[in-house]
């Protein structure tokens, strides 16, 4: 049967126009929320989250409605699916498991969840500012308690939590993960003691002062500038939490969090989320309106965030060559440094209480907590208002340091008040699959260390637009990994690279 | 028939949620727009376009549905329509008229409309920019063209145009339009010219100069809160052309522009503005959510932002008050003006090319201009191409001066680049209005100039609020100044009021 056939082009036309519509009314969504966290009024945030719950109840509607299933039915017969291009294949592939698994949940009860989650990051933000777990809890109670029951209706898979470990990264389970984190654990807490026992303690004293915000935010521009980040196609703005956020591929927008006495914190931040909105913005055209037109999973998303950010932006040759131009920007605060010591300053590792400012080291730690309080929510019922003791407890047993309040501990992060429960994982994943693919890099780009070194870095987003960005979600992240490194994800990448790394700047024997 | 009874409730019921979510999706389109106008990257317009337009044509759809024309069906049903309060019957008539309207229009057209204008305003922008008439003209000709079929479909009043006239100020017609901006023409063409021949000129040299940006932006906000504007309820931004958005009655956006040269542009702009969020915000919470909860006209809308720009912003006893904070604004930059003076400065007269920028007497010549322009465009089928040469000639004749180019003739206003043809005798109604309202509160609340003159505007505020804002759109426009001043419009108040004022500034005899 050919693709002209009019009896087969026109279900695929309507399944485009009814994807290509959920997808709009996702783009209109995603502006805002991102709205909402960069300068909504207050006040009109209650009215605005019933609106949001009303579109999304729609969206979602459209994904489980009557013509959705009938089109998906049509459009899975063999002969007819054995028709469709590739990029239609995909799509009819990822669409039949969204339906799947939304048409088991009741639209009412979706619906009440929207409005709920979008409140609760308002809720989220009060609380954090006024250390006042007390007054997020009856939301993330709410929060939990939906989510159990999402689980529930999706139906429990091995265990309850790897039904939401397969939504960020598709395929993966508890199983898995417990290997590939207890491998981490295998060689990374050895570095770390023989890291915390090394005398040669880097200085970074001068990372901390008074440094001028518009300066920051103008080199953070430069540097988003040089990773190719096109500002015609996004923009950047502040927020709490920072975030990048693809509204669609040529509107893929940048929050970061400008603190006045810390130079790295918006800068790493800003090349953290740079490397999320590069992905986004280099996805190819043709996925354009499609819900292909995304990353293709939560942890190759993290794999170019933290990529960027600390493989490129806390590297060596990144600074010999950008080092300069920071000072140039903050003139008097940095003249005695040099690229040497400015590299091993914004390396330090040490225990710290704050996942989105540890070094790339223990921040695989602060993953493992979360990712242990999160089976625990879900495969032991652990309750919401025992989290903070929970939290605290972890801390001081992985870290050796105890939260002193909630806002530096359990509330700080976004991700729970939003329902992402699975989500932690995929920055851990991130770092091992950015390892994995810069080894790979290395050797289709011998000269790769050098570019860096000279502030050229278009040749290794090129490289990553053809194996990764321009993809989008047309290949799955297993399918991504084996064609760039010809392996399934390793641990091991990424711990010779950790190990390499501070062996040299801890001066380790 | 009891409201009670439960075959009366539900169609009420299902009526409300579908005006609410239309509604809801309406807050969420102004929100994009809002954000296309204030900084959304250029190379994202397109794909955004194309989503507006499809969630613009799924409102539409509401609004025509099978479901809603059974509802009103059911709820227009003497019987029932009596038993409903005052709110919902006034929301059945109103729903009843949108949905007559829009059932003649076929959606794809409408959608096609939507997708049309929501580009034409970038293209207008940017044809202004380059004063490129010729590359908006394409735009122009397919909006116009459309508007004409619409106005097919909707059914010619006594003229093409009236039907346009109608959507803006329901009720209004060419022929009472035509007598009142005769009347106005009566008086206050005299007017100008005694003004011309007078040979007290006031000076407003120190009007122009370089006026920090910033210090310009913390003033306008100063003078938005003195006129109660709730920041926790709407927030200020820049556009190129200003603009008032009312999303939810919580959340009522302003922008402005600020140019460095020019001390009153971006402040008066913002009162203005101000004065149509005033009327957003202060409507009943009763009304939230609901088709109601809006201005009641374009004309009464904007009778608020001129009566508090002209009335209130550009009046001696404001500036006897305000003038000392403004010259803290900018130190040593007005240091000899008295408020006298002041006064007199930013209440020059004089023919101008630039509505927006142009003194309260000759603005009415401005917006005649363009009421004879549209009825040429509709009644008589002028082609868009000639506009500017159209527009030219009309202003040789009533201000006696020639655009030098498009940018600064007809590609100045917005308007026309989203379909808003009919619109802009709202701005003289609305000085009409505003000098009848204003003789009204005189009557009420006898010590308001004086209230004024010493920074207390929440009193007017506070009459405003409950003789117009709180109402929204419950009363017809012709049912609220009867309410207020005892006669339906008149031109007589705005011509007594222009005399008097520039008696004074100009020493007329």
């Amino acid at each position: 049967m050919s693709s002209a056939d009019p009896a087969a082009s026109s279900p695929l036309k309507r399944f485009r126009e009814l994807t290509g519509r959920m997808k709009q009314y996702e783009e209109i969504l995603g502006l805002v929320y991102w709205d909402m966290r960069t300068g909504a009024p207050r006040k009109g945030i209650e009215l605005r989250s019933e609106a949001v719950g009303a579109l999304s109840a729609e969206t979602f509607k459209l994904s489980t409605s009557a013509e959705m299933g009938e089109l998906l039915e049509e459009l899975n017969k063999p002969e007819l699916k054995a028709s469709l291009g590739v990029i239609d294949r995909r799509l009819v592939e990822e669409t039949t498991k969204e339906f799947e698994r939304n048409r088991r949940i009741p639209p009412d009860m979706y619906r009440e969840y929207v409005v709920l989650t979008s409140q609760s990051e308002s809720a989220w933000e009060e609380a954090k500012e006024n250390n006042d777990f007390a007054g997020f809890v009856p939301y993330l109670e709410k929060i939990v308690d939906y989510t159990r029951r999402f689980i529930e209706l999706w139906g429990v898979k091995k265990t309850p939590y790897d039904t939401l470990l397969d939504m960020y990264e598709p395929g993966l389970t508890t199983g898995e993960l417990d290997r590939l984190f207890g491998e981490l654990r295998e060689r990374l807490v050895p570095l770390a003691e023989r890291i915390a026992k090394s005398a040669n303690k880097p200085d970074r004293s001068f990372l901390t002062g008074e440094f001028d915000k518009e300066a920051q935010k103008k080199f953070s521009k430069l540097i988003l500038k040089e990773m190719g980040y096109d500002f015609e196609a996004g923009r950047l703005d502040e927020s709490v939490h920072p975030f990048a956020t693809g509204l669609n591929k040529n509107d893929v927008r940048i929050t970061t969090r400008y603190l006045p006495e810390d130079l790295t914190s918006a800068l790493f931040g800003t090349i953290h989320e740079g490397g999320h909105a590069l992905y986004e913005q280099n996805i190819q055209d043709e996925l354009a309106n499609t819900p292909l037109c995304t990353g293709t999973s939560m942890g190759i998303h993290e794999s170019q965030s933290r990529l960027w950010e600390n493989m490129i932006g806390r590297s060596l040759g990144f600074w010999q060559n950008y080092l300069p131009a920071l000072k140039a920007h903050f003139p008097g605060q940095l003249d005695d440094v040099s690229a040497e010591a400015f590299y091993r300053g914004i390396n330090v590792v040490e225990p710290s209480l704050i996942r989105i400012e540890a070094d790339e080291l223990t921040y695989n730690l602060h993953i493992m907590i979360r990712y242990e309080i999160e089976k625990m929510l879900f495969n032991e019922e652990l309750s919401p208002r025992d989290l903070p003791e929970v939290w605290n407890r972890k801390y001081e047993e992985a870290l050796g340091i105890r939260p002193p309040s909630d806002a530096l501990g359990v509330l700080q992060d976004v991700h729970w008040s939003g329902g992402a429960f699975g989500y932690f994982p995929s920055y851990s994943l991130g770092n091992m699959y950015a390892a994995q693919m810069m080894a790979a890099a290395r050797q289709d780009i011998p000269e790769l260390d050098e570019q860096v070194a000279s502030g050229r870095l278009l040749p290794l987003q090129a490289w990553l637009t053809d194996k990764v960005y321009r993809h989008g979600k047309l290949l799955r992240p297993s399918e991504l990994i084996e064609r760039i490194s010809g392996q399934p994800l390793q641990s091991a990448y990424l711990c010779d690279y950790l190990e390499n790394k501070y062996k040299d700047i801890y001066r380790l024997e």
